[in-house]
């Protein structure tokens, strides 16, 4: 029998990424990768430049379909292999991002007299410009005591749908009404792939706050502004399809970009995170995936509905059809390592490491690794960038305790390092408090690479540590459930199973260091529940630091730094 | 009129340094410093080579005389006055700093068969391997109830006489029978000029625990070591010298040591930080000197004598005669901001401070000096050495909050720098509360030149301060306290109006910097009194190292680092 293969594309923040994967084995036999030529816009729009307020973000949706014209026939051609033999392409993107477009999903910013207007283009997940517009939704979700908000831990964040949607709505009504779709990036590259729109029940229940088959109700969107009502029977609704499920046939069109049959299976759209689980083969009850990277995202799949705690959502079929999908998240991980080693190691530890031919973070690795646990004195709490789960709460900050005129630069990375695995574990123990056992952790992204960082999290939470075994995850997924909607497999788990590849069980806690990581984890968790419960000492200060920068503008006529 | 000029003479942990002073108006003419051979004898015995345990530091008496009979003629040949008109010398000492002696004054470390004995030499002050001594004597004085404890904050350190003395006893005790007096460095030195051996009333009641004419009783003495009971009237007790008061004259052999007439006066002992009150014309109610080095020293006479909790000590006459004086300490400030110079500034601003001919910590500060208070979002807690007053506890460490990502090496640095004046602010509040009025700031010692550093303690201090006008404040008030005992004038404050120099109030607070501390101050204090008082998290994270260290000492058979 001759050999099929599949194209899984990842559209990440800054590139897109195409791999060619064999369908029997998952093996991955090319790749190719197109950087977006506008990346992310936040300064200036392109061609007029003109400026963008503070906190936006935005992108030309032109560049994704740059990656199906270059990225997926580059990959094809470096896999060696017949593109008559493809027989699906699937497809995953950051989310939530978003595009406003017409009825036939052409993007606003592409019409000739909307170019110029900075509220046509792709809001770009990053964009946080919509943070007092989410405010208002989670006061007005709570006072209304909504049924949908402990599905998402108590809050909505700015970067989703609504939030998005209303910001639109309130701060440029022209584009808002000319706007008939607004549609996930992730299913927008769908539909330029096979020609319908198809609404992914992933970033439909994580992004769009649709729950037991209903977005949030007129009422309370009229509520939340006057004229908002129709947001969602207007814009937003449209049929559901299931994660693995076929959205159509490859067009003509895109077979041409693509050099791909036509015609052949496009699977529904997923998010970069979630379609990274079946890529490490984790796809049941109890096995939680890490993506780690500058910060870490987890997907689990449960049979049980709970509702957890200061979660980012659980949403039925979010992660495999038919289960419910559970996502929780800390803020910063790697960013704040990476801050750490920019900001914070002296010229004889960066001279040190370049005579060693090492990197910052190696060295200090290499440095932290010789150390017995605790030695260091030190903990740290892991809010450089907030917290959100489980406290949800983006007024906290970065925290050390226990410096000494002794401590090191290998000390205090250390305890960051430490800090996220505990975070970790809290989020672990509020699954396991609220019924929904954690049972493994399934590590993904850039940071699993650091063999320290990840015998830290297996014995901080006493748990079997597998890593995923391929450096693509969120393409090698979308492989997977192309596999899935061409009818290779019935199922995603069932394609997991081959196309899937881990490293089962890499770290195993050693119980000696993890009776010394418990010393530590319960000074962690005091300073976590004291300054995330019991005082508002970090919310105090940046107010503190809000209005001192106020002042200062006010001084100087400045603007902010 | 002849002119007539005084010496004095500061003896540091690392040299001495002998001013040339003119008695009517304190002009500073000539100056000699001159570095111990032996330094600081840390690791091993001069001459055998023999290893001295972890935390000891010990000194070589006869490098003190050196300092007598090369930097006293160097300060006078470079002052070029006539020696013939120097009608006095006076010295002060680090202290608790303590010589074993014979009962004419020889150390024991120059007796041919002690030699090779550590016990037999010089206990520096920062010797502190007598801590579990001084945790007994502190358990038992607080079961005793005795009524000397609340006078030095409720601890006794284990640097000074009793703690050291009792360590001494137990751990060599042919030493310490042969040891006839044990005799404070500030006094042997004085010993040395004048052949008399007088105890200064500033050691004796800060560093030996004189109180309304008594030592800890013989019960007592006994009660902590069988056999001990005699320590005070066998080794200790001894005629006491008010400050200012003439010890002896000079005799034939420190006259040809130094150059300076025989049977000049020579004034008793003192100690640095306290000898620089006059220097700073800083002797009345009210006016607190903070010497600012590696550590913060704060004294301060009163009329009234109170119970303050968390100072270091209250003795009469230990700063003026006549007066209480009030001593409290920080024990880390300058070496804090040392220890961030060096282990936390990347090589971008290490390069940028070459560029711009700065050394990092100018450069830091001109940075942070452009900020409004409040602005970088920190707070710290500047107890990386511990804290001194008004907790007294040397198991609490260093914690920095409200770290984000945006948050630069200028920031900490600043942080840091506040830290250190609310420190100072809880200790003048302390004084206050207790009944003990803090008028004024006056500032000596290293620091006193970061301009940044001394408006913050201005502002956070809502007090005017005061920067002494010397850059060799101790041997100044030296020299000051020689022409008291020379007769050049009736008393120590007299003398201070017309020798010591102040710039007086350079820095004022400004209300609306010290309106923004207030907010800073209160979250400072929160964070004080929960880790110093409510929780005892830093002392288990200590606890916590010290267990690891033993694991890891365990494991690879090696030292401490």
């Amino acid at each position: 029998m001759e050999e099929q293969y599949v194209v899984g594309v990842d559209f990440g923040t800054l590139s897109g990424r195409a791999v060619v994967v064999r369908v029997h084995d998952g093996a991955e036999l090319g790749s190719a990768v197109h950087p977006y030529r506008h990346g992310v816009v936040e300064d200036r729009l392109p061609r007029s430049g003109r400026q963008l307020p503070p906190e936006w973000a935005l992108q030309v949706p032109d560049d994704y379909r740059d990656v199906l014209r270059i990225a997926v026939p580059a990959a094809v051609a470096a896999a060696g292999v017949d593109p008559a033999h493809v027989i699906g392409v699937a497809t995953d993107f950051t989310a939530c991002t978003m595009v406003p477009t017409l009825a036939d999903g052409t993007p606003l910013c592409e019409l000739d007299d909307l170019r110029d207007r900075p509220h046509a283009y792709v809001k770009l997940w990053k964009h946080h410009a919509a943070q007092p517009h989410a405010d208002r939704i989670n006061a007005l979700a709570a006072e209304r005591a909504e049924s949908w908000l402990p599905r998402y831990g108590g809050l909505i964040s700015s970067e989703w749908e609504l939030a998005k949607g209303l910001e639109l709505f309130e701060e440029d009504r022209e584009v808002y009404d000319r706007m008939q779709r607004w549609v996930e990036a992730a299913d927008w590259t769908v539909w330029q792939l096979c020609g319908s729109y198809v609404r992914n029940a992933c970033t439909a229940g994580y992004k769009g706050v649709l729950q037991d088959g209903a977005y949030p109700s007129v009422e309370f969107l009229e509520a939340l502004a006057p004229g908002f009502g129709g947001f969602v029977a207007d814009k937003l609704d449209q049929p559901i399809g299931q994660l693995g499920d076929v959205a159509g046939g490859l067009t003509a069109e895109a077979a041409s970009w693509t050099g791909l049959p036509e015609g052949i299976a496009v699977a529904v759209g997923n998010v970069d995170a979630h379609v990274t689980a079946p890529a490490a083969q984790a796809v049941g009850p109890g096995q939680m995936v890490a993506i780690m990277g500058t910060s870490t995202c987890h997907v689990m799949s449960a049979e049980v509905l709970r509702e957890v705690p200061g979660m980012c959502g659980v949403v039925d079929g979010g992660i495999v059809a038919g289960a419910w999908g559970y996502e929780a998240g800390q803020s910063g991980v790697g960013d704040i390592f990476g801050w750490f080693t920019e900001t914070s190691v002296p010229p004889s530890y960066v001279a040190a490491a370049a005579a060693a031919g090492e990197d910052v973070h190696q060295h200090l690795t290499r440095l932290a690794a010789a150390q017995e646990v605790g030695e260091h004195g030190l903990v740290a709490l892991d809010w450089h960038s907030g917290n959100r789960s489980v406290l949800v709460d983006h007024e906290l900050s970065g925290l050390v305790v226990g410096l000494t005129l002794a401590t090191r630069p290998e000390d205090v990375y250390r305890a960051l390092l430490e800090a996220t695995a505990f975070g970790t574990r809290v989020i672990v123990e509020t699954f396991r408090d609220s019924g929904v056992p954690v049972e493994e952790l399934v590590v993904a992204g850039g940071l699993a690479k650091n063999e320290l960082l990840m015998q830290v999290y297996a014995d901080v939470t006493r748990m079997p540590l597998s890593v995923i075994d391929s450096q693509q995850g969120p393409a090698l997924g979308s492989a997977i459930h192309a596999a899935v909607a061409a009818g290779a497999y019935p199922d995603v788990p069932t394609a997991a199973k081959s196309m899937g590849k881990v490293r089962r069980g890499v770290y195993q806690p050693d119980e000696s260091r993890a009776l010394a990581y418990d010393e530590l984890y319960a000074v962690y968790l005091s300073l976590h529940d004291h300054f995330g419960r019991a005082t508002t000492t970090m919310r105090g200060l940046k107010a503190i630091r809000r209005r001192a920068v106020a002042r200062r503008l006010d001084a100087t006529g400045g603007s902010a730094s």
